[in-house]
Protein backbone atom coordinates (compact mmCIF):
# COMPACT_ATOMS: atom_id res chain seq x y z
CA UNK A 1 0.00 0.00 0.00
CA UNK A 2 3.39 2.31 0.44
CA UNK A 3 4.16 2.29 -3.42
CA UNK A 4 3.13 4.98 -5.57
CA UNK A 5 -0.64 4.99 -6.22
CA UNK A 6 -0.25 5.88 -10.21
CA UNK A 7 3.00 4.59 -11.68
CA UNK A 8 2.48 2.93 -14.83
CA UNK A 9 3.51 -1.24 -14.62
CA UNK A 10 2.75 -3.61 -16.93
CA UNK A 11 0.59 -7.22 -16.39
CA UNK A 12 2.25 -9.59 -18.87
CA UNK A 13 0.24 -13.25 -19.16
CA UNK A 14 2.13 -15.69 -21.02
CA UNK A 15 0.02 -18.06 -22.69
CA UNK A 16 1.27 -21.14 -23.95
CA UNK A 17 -1.53 -22.07 -26.45
CA UNK A 18 -3.51 -25.11 -24.91
CA UNK A 19 -0.45 -25.70 -22.65
CA UNK A 20 -1.74 -23.27 -20.46
CA UNK A 21 -0.35 -19.90 -18.94
CA UNK A 22 1.66 -17.94 -16.97
CA UNK A 23 1.31 -14.65 -14.95
CA UNK A 24 0.88 -12.22 -12.31
CA UNK A 25 -1.14 -14.45 -9.85
CA UNK A 26 0.70 -17.48 -10.43
CA UNK A 27 4.24 -15.81 -10.01
CA UNK A 28 2.68 -14.52 -6.99
CA UNK A 29 1.37 -17.57 -5.42
CA UNK A 30 4.90 -18.86 -5.87
CA UNK A 31 6.50 -16.32 -4.09
CA UNK A 32 4.59 -16.70 -1.03
CA UNK A 33 4.41 -20.45 -1.27
CA UNK A 34 8.29 -19.69 -1.24
CA UNK A 35 8.04 -17.20 1.22
CA UNK A 36 5.84 -19.16 4.06
CA UNK A 37 6.21 -22.67 3.30
CA UNK A 38 2.62 -22.97 2.84
CA UNK A 39 -0.05 -23.15 0.17
CA UNK A 40 -2.87 -21.75 2.13
CA UNK A 41 -0.85 -18.72 3.84
CA UNK A 42 0.67 -17.96 0.19
CA UNK A 43 -3.36 -17.66 -1.23
CA UNK A 44 -4.33 -16.00 2.07
CA UNK A 45 -1.89 -13.58 1.69
CA UNK A 46 -3.24 -13.08 -2.00
CA UNK A 47 -6.97 -13.04 -0.31
CA UNK A 48 -7.28 -16.26 -2.41
CA UNK A 49 -9.53 -19.27 -1.10
CA UNK A 50 -7.37 -21.96 0.01
CA UNK A 51 -9.10 -24.07 -2.66
CA UNK A 52 -8.11 -21.17 -5.47
CA UNK A 53 -4.72 -21.67 -4.17
CA UNK A 54 -4.54 -25.45 -4.27
CA UNK A 55 -6.16 -24.97 -7.71
CA UNK A 56 -3.86 -23.08 -9.46
CA UNK A 57 -0.62 -25.13 -7.61
CA UNK A 58 -2.26 -28.04 -9.13
CA UNK A 59 -2.32 -26.19 -12.75
CA UNK A 60 1.02 -25.18 -12.53
CA UNK A 61 2.17 -28.48 -11.14
CA UNK A 62 0.27 -30.36 -14.36
CA UNK A 63 1.60 -27.41 -16.85
CA UNK A 64 5.34 -28.29 -16.65
CA UNK A 65 7.34 -31.69 -16.89
CA UNK A 66 8.61 -31.33 -13.32
CA UNK A 67 6.03 -30.04 -10.36
CA UNK A 68 6.92 -26.50 -8.93
CA UNK A 69 5.21 -26.62 -5.91
CA UNK A 70 5.91 -29.96 -3.84
CA UNK A 71 3.87 -30.42 -0.17
CA UNK A 72 5.66 -31.31 2.24
CA UNK A 73 3.87 -34.04 4.71
CA UNK A 74 4.17 -33.77 8.08
CA UNK A 75 4.45 -31.16 10.97
CA UNK A 76 2.31 -29.70 13.39
CA UNK A 77 -0.53 -28.25 11.04
CA UNK A 78 -0.58 -30.99 8.39
CA UNK A 79 2.90 -30.26 6.43
CA UNK A 80 3.59 -27.35 4.23
CA UNK A 81 4.94 -26.73 0.86
CA UNK A 82 7.90 -25.75 -1.07
CA UNK A 83 9.18 -24.19 -4.18
CA UNK A 84 11.03 -26.54 -6.05
CA UNK A 85 14.06 -25.85 -8.38
CA UNK A 86 12.01 -25.85 -11.45
CA UNK A 87 9.88 -23.59 -9.81
CA UNK A 88 12.53 -21.57 -8.89
CA UNK A 89 13.50 -20.91 -12.63
CA UNK A 90 9.88 -20.91 -13.72
CA UNK A 91 9.30 -17.77 -11.50
CA UNK A 92 13.26 -16.14 -12.20
CA UNK A 93 12.39 -16.34 -15.54
CA UNK A 94 8.87 -14.60 -15.72
CA UNK A 95 10.37 -12.16 -13.71
CA UNK A 96 13.03 -11.50 -15.80
CA UNK A 97 10.64 -11.44 -18.49
CA UNK A 98 8.55 -8.68 -16.52
CA UNK A 99 11.67 -6.71 -16.27
CA UNK A 100 13.39 -7.12 -20.13
CA UNK A 101 9.43 -6.30 -21.50
CA UNK A 102 8.94 -3.43 -18.99
CA UNK A 103 12.45 -1.69 -20.04
CA UNK A 104 11.40 -2.24 -23.28
CA UNK A 105 8.38 -0.81 -23.32
CA UNK A 106 9.20 2.05 -21.16
CA UNK A 107 8.99 4.58 -24.07
CA UNK A 108 5.70 3.33 -25.27
CA UNK A 109 4.57 3.36 -21.75
CA UNK A 110 5.61 7.00 -21.58
CA UNK A 111 3.78 7.99 -24.52
CA UNK A 112 0.43 6.07 -23.44
CA UNK A 113 0.83 7.94 -20.38
CA UNK A 114 1.63 11.43 -21.81
CA UNK A 115 -2.30 11.12 -23.87
CA UNK A 116 -4.31 10.46 -19.96
CA UNK A 117 -6.34 12.86 -18.73
CA UNK A 118 -4.71 12.77 -15.63
CA UNK A 119 -0.84 11.49 -16.24
CA UNK A 120 0.51 9.13 -13.02
CA UNK A 121 3.26 10.48 -11.94
CA UNK A 122 6.72 8.96 -13.06
CA UNK A 123 8.55 6.81 -10.27
CA UNK B 1 -8.66 -19.67 -36.00
CA UNK B 2 -5.93 -20.47 -38.77
CA UNK B 3 -3.18 -19.17 -36.15
CA UNK B 4 -1.06 -21.77 -35.01
CA UNK B 5 -3.20 -23.20 -31.73
CA UNK B 6 0.26 -23.35 -29.31
CA UNK B 7 2.65 -20.80 -30.00
CA UNK B 8 3.33 -18.53 -26.92
CA UNK B 9 2.18 -15.38 -26.83
CA UNK B 10 2.40 -12.26 -24.30
CA UNK B 11 -1.39 -10.97 -23.08
CA UNK B 12 0.04 -7.11 -22.00
CA UNK B 13 -1.91 -5.05 -19.92
CA UNK B 14 -0.64 -1.32 -18.94
CA UNK B 15 -1.54 -0.13 -15.80
CA UNK B 16 -1.55 3.46 -14.80
CA UNK B 17 -2.58 2.99 -11.34
CA UNK B 18 -6.23 4.51 -10.82
CA UNK B 19 -6.43 6.84 -14.09
CA UNK B 20 -6.96 3.38 -15.60
CA UNK B 21 -5.40 0.56 -17.69
CA UNK B 22 -4.98 -0.44 -21.04
CA UNK B 23 -5.01 -3.70 -22.40
CA UNK B 24 -5.36 -6.71 -25.33
CA UNK B 25 -9.39 -5.70 -25.31
CA UNK B 26 -9.48 -2.02 -25.78
CA UNK B 27 -6.93 -2.24 -28.55
CA UNK B 28 -8.84 -5.33 -30.25
CA UNK B 29 -12.17 -3.11 -30.24
CA UNK B 30 -10.54 0.45 -31.20
CA UNK B 31 -9.64 -1.78 -34.29
CA UNK B 32 -12.75 -2.93 -34.87
CA UNK B 33 -14.42 -0.05 -34.93
CA UNK B 34 -11.66 1.45 -36.94
CA UNK B 35 -12.38 -1.74 -39.51
CA UNK B 36 -16.22 -1.44 -39.13
CA UNK B 37 -16.66 1.97 -38.27
CA UNK B 38 -19.49 0.74 -35.73
CA UNK B 39 -19.23 -0.03 -32.11
CA UNK B 40 -21.87 -2.55 -32.34
CA UNK B 41 -20.03 -4.86 -35.03
CA UNK B 42 -16.66 -4.18 -33.42
CA UNK B 43 -18.02 -5.46 -30.26
CA UNK B 44 -20.04 -8.31 -32.07
CA UNK B 45 -17.21 -9.35 -33.79
CA UNK B 46 -15.44 -9.86 -30.12
CA UNK B 47 -18.24 -11.67 -28.75
CA UNK B 48 -18.83 -8.69 -26.66
CA UNK B 49 -22.08 -7.20 -25.80
CA UNK B 50 -23.18 -3.96 -27.30
CA UNK B 51 -23.58 -2.62 -23.73
CA UNK B 52 -20.37 -3.79 -22.75
CA UNK B 53 -18.63 -2.63 -26.29
CA UNK B 54 -20.41 0.91 -25.23
CA UNK B 55 -18.98 0.45 -21.34
CA UNK B 56 -15.54 -0.09 -22.68
CA UNK B 57 -15.44 2.87 -25.29
CA UNK B 58 -17.26 5.89 -22.88
CA UNK B 59 -14.41 4.43 -20.10
CA UNK B 60 -11.40 4.59 -23.03
CA UNK B 61 -12.54 7.95 -24.00
CA UNK B 62 -13.20 9.59 -20.29
CA UNK B 63 -9.41 7.97 -19.49
CA UNK B 64 -7.62 10.23 -22.08
CA UNK B 65 -7.05 13.64 -22.86
CA UNK B 66 -8.96 13.57 -26.36
CA UNK B 67 -11.69 11.30 -26.78
CA UNK B 68 -10.33 7.77 -28.91
CA UNK B 69 -13.83 7.29 -30.35
CA UNK B 70 -16.47 9.51 -31.89
CA UNK B 71 -20.04 8.52 -32.69
CA UNK B 72 -20.76 9.84 -36.08
CA UNK B 73 -24.43 10.42 -35.73
CA UNK B 74 -26.81 9.88 -39.18
CA UNK B 75 -26.75 7.42 -41.46
CA UNK B 76 -29.32 4.75 -42.54
CA UNK B 77 -28.06 2.59 -39.20
CA UNK B 78 -28.35 5.23 -36.55
CA UNK B 79 -24.61 6.66 -37.54
CA UNK B 80 -21.58 5.13 -36.53
CA UNK B 81 -18.50 5.26 -35.04
CA UNK B 82 -14.51 6.18 -35.78
CA UNK B 83 -11.45 6.20 -33.94
CA UNK B 84 -9.68 9.72 -33.70
CA UNK B 85 -6.10 10.67 -34.21
CA UNK B 86 -5.70 10.25 -30.10
CA UNK B 87 -7.37 6.99 -30.46
CA UNK B 88 -5.27 5.65 -33.49
CA UNK B 89 -2.08 7.18 -31.36
CA UNK B 90 -3.14 4.84 -29.07
CA UNK B 91 -3.63 1.78 -30.21
CA UNK B 92 -0.24 2.71 -32.33
CA UNK B 93 1.94 2.81 -29.23
CA UNK B 94 -0.06 0.29 -27.65
CA UNK B 95 1.16 -1.86 -30.72
CA UNK B 96 4.55 -1.10 -30.88
CA UNK B 97 4.89 -1.49 -26.86
CA UNK B 98 3.27 -5.35 -27.29
CA UNK B 99 5.88 -6.08 -30.19
CA UNK B 100 9.03 -4.58 -28.31
CA UNK B 101 8.10 -6.30 -25.47
CA UNK B 102 7.55 -9.18 -26.95
CA UNK B 103 10.86 -8.80 -28.94
CA UNK B 104 12.62 -8.65 -25.37
CA UNK B 105 11.02 -11.03 -23.67
CA UNK B 106 11.76 -14.09 -26.45
CA UNK B 107 14.35 -15.56 -24.71
CA UNK B 108 12.44 -16.20 -21.26
CA UNK B 109 9.46 -17.07 -23.03
CA UNK B 110 11.34 -19.88 -25.18
CA UNK B 111 12.91 -21.36 -21.93
CA UNK B 112 10.09 -21.32 -19.80
CA UNK B 113 8.20 -23.17 -22.98
CA UNK B 114 11.00 -25.78 -22.76
CA UNK B 115 9.96 -26.60 -19.12
CA UNK B 116 6.32 -27.32 -20.51
CA UNK B 117 5.29 -31.13 -20.59
CA UNK B 118 3.79 -30.29 -24.13
CA UNK B 119 6.35 -27.75 -25.79
CA UNK B 120 4.02 -25.61 -27.63
CA UNK B 121 5.66 -25.45 -31.60
CA UNK B 122 7.77 -22.40 -31.74
CA UNK B 123 6.43 -20.10 -34.52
Amino acid sequence: MDDPPSAPRLRIRVIFGDAGMVGPGKAELLEGIARTGSIAAAGRDMGMSYKRAWQLVETMNDMFREPLVLRTRGGAKGGGAEVTPTGQTVLAEYRALQAAAGKAGSAYVDRLQSLLKTPAPQD
